[in-house]
């Protein structure tokens, strides 16, 4: 039999967000790749799982994550999960599947939160389709050619920034449109202090200041038709 | 207080791939929304909620849903799911979303499974950025525009289909490009009859014939820029 690398989801901020089939796969598995030790060693202790872990995260070598594949290849279930949400959607996770794959690894899920979902979820704007932008680049000229490029896409668009640097961002794109855009900001989300904006950027501008520094979900309504939308006439 | 109505999430295949928290909200919601009748009143037995439920979906007209508007205003805490997957995504829970904004009731999430990013963990593709398409139209032509439309994207692309109609999709995008393009191809994710197809779309088309009717994602991996893989070297 193929050894099988499971992909995992973690709560993004409330931590019964978590499936049945996640903490099953976690009691089964011979080894368990996390992100961050503090995190991972969190999350196993909340559970009753006492079992040691690897970590493969944006320190990792290419060295570290072959001894990884070596390891997943001895092992008969393992299982790689990120600090928060899906793992391989931002997070580094991604740098393995591929090498998993080319050798003889087969990759499984079992899907669970994602900040990325939960956004889209709660914004109200039509979701087909959309483009997840991930984080724009922390370079200033770069940036501007990223966010004036994608405003030229007429559907929703969500990305991620830091809790530092979602202001910034914000008032970038709003001093790039002329119109108003419809936005959603999710801080915090699913946890006591969830906060959700919803109404258009110019607005949102004027009150960013009293925002506090907290993990931000960004959606904008670009859909032009929505005519799209499904509520009957 | 505002009535709250909780955005849902439920398995995609594996009946193990639901939260705690999902769970949780299920048995404390006065008021539940399901989708269709078998589903929603099978996954509510299986986990001993004896309740009813009302729906919304493809058949509903606007006044039933201005009528479960109301009754979502009555109730303290209400829950809306989908057959499979989370609410919202390609699903008719979206038609009610904006209606319950503008009504003063407030939207809360349980982040779960979602097909959509178990195939982009699973694909092992550059996920940031991804657009997600949704189905594509039914209408031969304006399919086809809107193929040529989404191949320009030079990014991760991914789109749902019906069991009958992805065979032929799949084989009209292979006609349309004169490039391989790698892609992945997930039928039944998450169960026991699980299939994953990795590989190029040419050579999909040659086996496409030995395939089930089930349903499927789909992920084209058309990022050009493979140097922004995690892969360290």
């Amino acid at each position: 039999m193929k050894p099988v690398l499971y992909i995992l989801s973690t709560p993004i901020g409330n931590p019964k967000d978590i499936s049945l089939h996640t903490l099953e796969i976690l009691q089964k598995s011979d080894l368990i790749i996390g992100e961050e030790y503090k995190e991972t060693s969190k999350l196993l202790k909340r559970h009753n799982i006492t079992k040691g872990f690897e970590l493969l995260n944006e320190h990792s070598t290419r060295e570290d994550i072959l001894k990884l594949i070596k390891q997943i290849k001895r092992s008969t279930v393992s299982s790689i999960l990120s600090d928060s949400g899906s793992a391989c959607i931002e997070d580094p996770a991604g740098s393995i599947t591929q090498l998993a794959l080319a050798e003889g690894i087969e990759l499984k899920v079992a899907p669970g939160a994602s900040s990325l979902v939960a956004a889209l979820s709660l914004c109200g704007f039509y979701t087909s389709p959309f483009t997840f932008i991930g984080f724009f680049s922390r370079e200033d000229a770069t940036r501007k050619q990223e966010i004036l490029h994608y405003l030229n896409y007429k559907h929703t668009l969500v990305f991620f920034e830091t809790p530092y640097r979602y202001k910034k961002v914000i008032l970038e794109i709003a001093s790039m449109v002329k119109k108003e855009i419809p936005i959603f900001l999710g801080l915090d989300l699913t946890t006591d202090s969830e906060y959700k904006y919803y109404g258009n950027i110019k607005h949102l501008c004027k009150i960013l200041d009293t925002l506090p520094k907290a993990p931000p979900v960004i959606v904008l309504g670009l859909t032009q038709n929505l005519s799209r939308l499904y509520i009957p006439s």
